[in-house]
C-alpha cells in the first residue's frame, strides 16, 4: 500500500511511486540516498537499531538537527538485528520492497545474516545498494572511512588552501553527499534496468570514487602542468590559466569574481570606470592577464575594496559577469529564495521546536515534492509498517515488542 | 540502433541499453551527467556547436584534458543551433531520442527554438533535462553562475578555512558536479516514471540547490551554536564538537585522524603509547576533549610530527582509527586501485597521447562499464547518426553540411 493512499491524502503523481525501499542508511551518505528516494515518492522505511540511527545522538535528545534534516518523508522502523526474530522481521520486510539502502562498514550485514546473497534469495527483483567509504572490491575496503578521511585520500585537502598554507578541509560535506547522490543514481538505474529484466541487482558506490571526478580541472592541471602549477592555488583558477579568477576583499565582506571570458573583462572594466584597460594589451587577453595575475587581482582588489559588497555584486551581475556574494552561513539558512521554491523548509518538531530541513533539489514536472512527513520517532511506525506490510497480528508484534526483536 | 549492434562488439547487458540521450551539455555540470549516463549503457549523442564545445579549447589543439575526461562513451555530432537547418536536425533527432540533456544559461534554448515547449510538441516521450547554476523558477535565474560563484552564494566558501584567515573555495568543483550528478539522478527517476505513465516531462537542477545539502552540518552548527561556533574551523570539526578530527603534520606530509568514538581515542592512546590517556577523566570522552581541543590536538601532534606519514596511517588503520594520508594529486591520479577498478582509465587519444579519463563511480552487478570509446572529434559521428537516426541520403548530408548547418 502506497503512503498517498495510507494518509488518505490526494497526492500528485510521483516518479516513485509504489516503489517500497528499506533505508538502513546512517550519518550522511545512506539517508541523503534515502531522502533523494523519499522525496521523489517511494515509501521510504527508516529502519533503525532499537537505540536509534547515531547521528539522532549529536544532540541529547535523540532528535539532532542534522538527523531532521535528512529524515523527512519516512516512516521510522526500529529493530535489533542481532536477535535472530528481528533479523526474520528484516528478511520478510525484503520479501515485500523494491529497495534495500545500507552504508555499514564492510561484512557488517553480511555478519548479520542481512547481506546480499541471504537478501537476493528471498527477492530477486530487489535492488541492493550499498554506500561505502572504499569499494568493496578496493585494497582499502576495511578502512574506516569518514569524510573528512575521505576527502584527504582522493586529494581535496591537497587541492584547497593557499600554495604557501597547509592543506585545507573543504569545510562541506562533499565525500558523504557525492556518495549518497550517486547511489541515488545507481539505485534508479537499476530499477529502471528491472521494468526491462525483471530482476534485481547489487549496486555500489565508493565516496572515494564519487569524489574523484570533481578533481577534473585539477587533474588537468597535473598533466598540463609540467609541475608549475602549485597543487593548491587559494581562490585562484586551478590552473592558473584565468585570471581575473579570485575573491576579493569589499567594505563589507568578499565578493566573486570570474571573467570567464574577454567580454566580462570589459564589462567589469567599464564598471570600475577604467574602460581603457579592456583594449590594453597588457590586459585585453586571458592569456596575457594570466602573465599579470598579481597586477590584475591589485586593480580589481583595489577598485572592490572601496565598493559594498551587495552593490558590487549587483553591478557586475547586471552586465553578465560572473559573480556573487560570499554569503554568510546565516544568510543561506534564511534564504528567502530557498524556502520559496522548496528547497529548505521551515519546520516545527516536537521537542525540538522551529528548525530547518532539507527539501529536494530534484525537480520533476511531473512528480511534485510533497512534505508528507517530518523525521520519524524511534520506533514511530513500527506498528503501522509490521500490520501493513506483513499483516502481522498485535499479539505477535507484542511479543516481539516484549523480547526487544523490534522497539 | 544501439551501440552494441553498430559496433559488432557483444557488450553486456546495461542498465539503459536502448536509451538514446541528446546530449548538449558543456563544461562540467552538463557534460558529466551525460558521462553518468553514457557509462550505464545510453548512447549518448554529445551535440556541439560548429567550432566544438568551449570546453575543448582549454587547449589549443581542441582536446583539453578536462573535455576528454568527461565525454569517453558518447558519439559526436555538430551542428549550427542558428541556422534553422540546423535547428531542424535537432528536431528531429529530438524524435527518436529518450532524453535531453542542456546547461545553457536561462532562456537560450527557447531562443534558438528549441527550448522545452518545442520539443515536447515533437516527442511526448522524451525527457527534458535542464542544468542550472540556479533555478529557473527562483530570483537569481539571470546571474550569470560558475562553480566559483556558487560556492561563494551558497556558503562553501565561507565554510572553508581557518576561523582567522579569509573564506577559501573548495579546491575541487563540487558545484558543477553535484549539479551534475543530481540532474542524473532527475533523468534516471524520469524515466522510471515514463515506464509506468508513458510520458516524458521537464526535469531541472540548479547547482545552488545541490550544494545546500552539504551543509548539514554547518547548518546544524548555526542552529545549535547560539553564535559560539565560528563559520570556519581550518581542519577541525565543523562544530567542534569532536576530537581528535584534524590534520597533523608528520615528517614527510600531513595525516587526518577522526575519533569519531572514545574506543578510537582508546586506540590512538595505545598507539601513541599513552594509555594512561584513555581513561583519564580529562581526556576519556568526547565531550571532555572537546573541552581541551587546543591540549588534545598538542598531544596528537607531537606525536605525530615524529612519525612517516604512511606508518602513522598504517597503524593506526589497523586499529580501527578513521584516518587517512593527506594525498597529494599525483598520488590519486597514479592510484593502482583507482585504475583496477575502472574509476580511472589510462587511455591514448589521437594527437595528444597517453592521458587518463573517468570511468564510472556507479558499479552496477548487471550493468558492467565498458569503455566502449574515446571522447568525439568534433563532428566525428555526423555523418554516422544522421545516416543511422534520421535515414538521411548522403547528398542531404552534403548539402547540410556545405551550408554549415552540421559539420
Amino acid at each position: 500500500m502506497s503512503d498517498e493512499h495510507r494518509d488518505g491524502i490526494d497526492l500528485p503523481d510521483s516518479a516513485l511511486r509504489g516503489v517500497r525501499v528499506l533505508d538502513l542508511g546512517q550519518i550522511y551518505n545512506g539517508s541523503y540516498c534515502g531522502l533523494l528516494l523519499a522525496h521523489l515518492g517511494a515509501d521510504v522505511i527508516k529502519v533503525e537499531p532499537p537505540t536509534g540511527e547515531s547521528t539522532r545522538w549529536r544532540s541529547a535528545n535523540g532528535a539532532s538537527k542534522p538527523f531532521l534534516m535528512l529524515n523527512s518523508n519516512k516512516r521510522g522502523l526500529a529493530l535489533d538485528l542481532k536477535q535472530p526474530a528481528g533479523r526474520d522481521i528484516l528478511l520478510r520486510l525484503a520479501a515485500h520492497s523494491d529497495v534495500l539502502i545500507e552504508n555499514f562498514a564492510v561484512g557488517t550485514m553480511d555478519r548479520l545474516g542481512v547481506g546480499y546473497d541471504a537478501i537476493a534469495k528471498i527477492n530477486s527483483r530487489l535492488v541492493y545498494a550499498s554506500g561505502k567509504g572504499y569499494s568493496a572490491t578496493g585494497s582499502k575496503r576495511d578502512r574506516p572511512a569518514m569524510d573528512l578521511t575521505v576527502q584527504a585520500d582522493t586529494g581535496v585537502l591537497s587541492s584547497t588552501g593557499f600554495p604557501d598554507g597547509p592543506p585545507v578541509k573543504a569545510g562541506v560535506a562533499v565525500a558523504d553527499f557525492m556518495g549518497g547522490v550517486h547511489l541515488a543514481a545507481a539505485i534508479l538505474a537499476a530499477l529502471y534496468q528491472r521494468d526491462r529484466t525483471g530482476r534485481g541487482q547489487f549496486v555500489e558506490v565508493g565516496m572515494q570514487d564519487a569524489v574523484v571526478p570533481t578533481l577534473a580541472s585539477n587533474l588537468a592541471g597535473l598533466l598540463d602542468g609540467g609541475g608549475n602549477v602549485p597543487e593548491r592555488t587559494g581562490n585562484r583558477h586551478g590552473s592558473l590559466s584565468m585570471c581575473p579568477y579570485n575573491v576579493y576583499r569589499v567594505v563589507d565582506g568578499w565578493v566573486a569574481i570570474f571573467c570567464m571570458r574577454d567580454t566580462h573583462w570589459a564589462a567589469l572594466c567599464a564598471v570600475m570606470g577604467r574602460p581603457e584597460l579592456a583594449t590594453d594589451d597588457r590586459y585585453a587577453s586571458q592569456y596575457a592577464r594570466a602573465q599579470r595575475m598579481d597586477d590584475v587581482d591589485d586593480l580589481v582588489g583595489e577598485w572592490a575594496a572601496r565598493r559594498r559588497r551587495d552593490d558590487c555584486v549587483a553591478e557586475l551581475a547586471a552586465r553578465g559577469v560572473p559573480t556573487a556574494a560570499v554569503r554568510h552561513l546565516a544568510e543561506v539558512a534564511t534564504d528567502p529564495d530557498l524556502f520559496d521554491r522548496g528547497i529548505l523548509h521551515r519546520v516545527t518538531y516536537p521537542g525540538v521546536g522551529e528548525t530547518v530541513v532539507f527539501g529536494n533539489p530534484l525537480t520533476l514536472s511531473d512528480s511534485p515534492t510533497v512534505m508528507r512527513r517530518l523525521a520519524p520517532r524511534i520506533g514511530e511506525h513500527t506498528t503501522e509498517v509490521l500490520t501493513e506490510v506483513l499483516d502481522l497480528p498485535p499479539d505477535e508484534i507484542d511479543k516481539l515488542r516484549s523480547s526487544g526483536a523490534v522497539v
